[in-house]
């Protein structure tokens, strides 16, 4: 079954493709193993690719913007998949993210995959899952990863976490709504765009960049280009395009930096995960906190602290 | 300061109540440290407690009908704690619930107390803090004490694990919306109250009372009380009330059995917590993987394997 997907991988089967990643998500640790091994046989096939963060509340537009976006890419010569993290579905237990059918006329192309991925339930970590669905995407030949998230606050950290390039998508706000941004959001950002740049809008939105970019100066972020776009006709769209082709030119040895300390994390993150998994299935934890809590002079403080002492970590 | 503290809980200071509270709360390990060792002293002075979750989606009704049921608790001679626990504001960085001022009548009334505690980032732990300030509450001398959240699916399994009875609260609603409440909130729920059950919406309230009670005989649920209820005016609060009491006095030994287990989960998350944060202080962790993610060879995996290998858990 690995050497099926792994070839299909390498062929170019996109239901292979599809069937991986479904076995990436699974929550049965079996599947989970298969995958670890077909990404461990997969390593040495990953292709260079710009990872792409895209973020913004709902409503601003996002779906619209990456199709167009999407599309752009291909005319140009690129590979695209559009991974869709969903940080809330561990909450609400379901999807507000569409399927596949929301981006049509992307979805439909030979050189685009889209793809929502449910999110992890622990360690806040919303995009466990898809830093392997990115490597499957890289092993599959895709050079855009564009990894799409409702903005939410914790969800930006999460795709800044596994993307090259953080994307804010924003529609045209006052003053007082552009006050709420978050500054830690900001700051993890690499460029902005202001979409509905159109019709009625386009003066606001015009306003929106001006003062968007004197609270940035204050906030002293250099680097921090700010677009105007309108998703809808396809307005804007080669600048921002430039401006991403010139961060990965540019920016080179700050995306190895980038990488490097996601790697980090993502080993770290893991190592958690299972510590996790063991506390539930240790058997001698489990005894322990049976015979502890029947005394009368049971202390929860103190049953941990000496279960503490006999793990070595 | 401890000492303080305990001392003000004991004579019945609410301000050295709220004070431990922060403690808890923050951020600061030193002060966790002091917050432990105030609920260890504090142990032996629990005062015997109901402690009732109440959730349900916003609009709903959930400040309403709490401040009504608070007033109406202590009419009753008891003395009523209302924590609110938002397991949305690791997500949106900020709290959702309102502050003291939302339940004015009931906060300002000696036998009250009313407070929000933020949620922990960890676990899906939305309640993690709010253990321990139930237990500075029954310490301090409260009998009821009110855990309310928002009901996202998740926050009602958080509510459960650390309160003896949930209640679910509706408002009236139409058959394919009933039809939209997941199975595993109904199973976990003890009584379910259909909310704004006056005026215009009588009707609907008892329609949706009806429908829930048959597809609830579908779910085979035993013991499964559904009242109408309206909050506003007042109404229907005393059977619930009865309700309410009757379960503690007839539940008595599968409450027993129930707190016993929240116990050992409470245990086992505070381990999941500790081990998390030994991982990132952990210096060997951080030099293995230094060293290993330059390799040319680096496989996440592997390393992942090498390093859990020397941990004894």
């Amino acid at each position: 079954m690995i050497d099926k997907l792994y070839n299909g991988i390498l062929e170019g089967d996109r239901s292979a493709l599809s069937q991986s990643i479904t076995l990436i998500e699974s929550h049965n640790e079996d599947h989970n193993k298969k995958a670890i091994v077909l990404l461990e046989k997969l390593r040495n096939h990953k292709k260079e690719s710009k990872r792409l963060g895209i973020s913004g509340t709902p409503g601003v537009g996002k779906s619209t913007f990456i199709e167009k976006f999407g599309n752009f890419l291909i005319d140009k010569g690129h590979k695209v998949a559009v991974l869709a993290i969903d940080p809330t579905s561990y909450i609400s237990g379901g999807s507000i993210l569409g399927d596949k059918t929301r981006m049509k006329s992307l979805s439909y192309r030979d050189e685009a995959f889209v793809r929502p991925t449910p999110s992890s339930k622990y360690l806040g970590g919303v995009a466990k899952k898809t830093r392997e669905t990115i490597e499957l995407c890289e092993a599959f030949g895709f050079d855009y990863i564009i990894v799409e998230t409702v903005g939410v606050g914790q969800s930006e950290v999460a795709v800044s976490d596994i993307t090259d390039h953080l994307m804010l998508l924003m529609q045209p706000a006052s003053g007082d709504e552009l006050q709420g941004i978050k500054r830690g959001i900001l700051e993890l950002a690499n460029s902005l765009v202001v979409n509905k740049a159109d019709g009625d809008l386009l003066t606001k939105a015009k306003i929106s960049k001006a003062e968007l970019e004197s609270s940035l100066h204050i906030l002293r972020k250099e680097k921090f280009p700010i677009f105007l776009c309108s998703a809808l006709y396809n307005e804007g769209i080669e600048a921002i395009y430039e401006n991403i082709e010139s961060f990965f030119k540019e920016e080179k040895s700050e995306i190895m930096i980038k990488r490097r300390n996601q790697i980090i994390k993502w080993a770290k993150d893991e190592l958690k995960l299972e510590l996790i998994k063991r506390v539930d299935k240790n058997k001698k934890i489990n005894e322990k906190l049976l015979k502890d809590i029947d005394k009368k002079e049971f202390s929860l403080y103190e049953t941990i602290k000496s279960l503490l002492k006999d793990l070595s970590i």
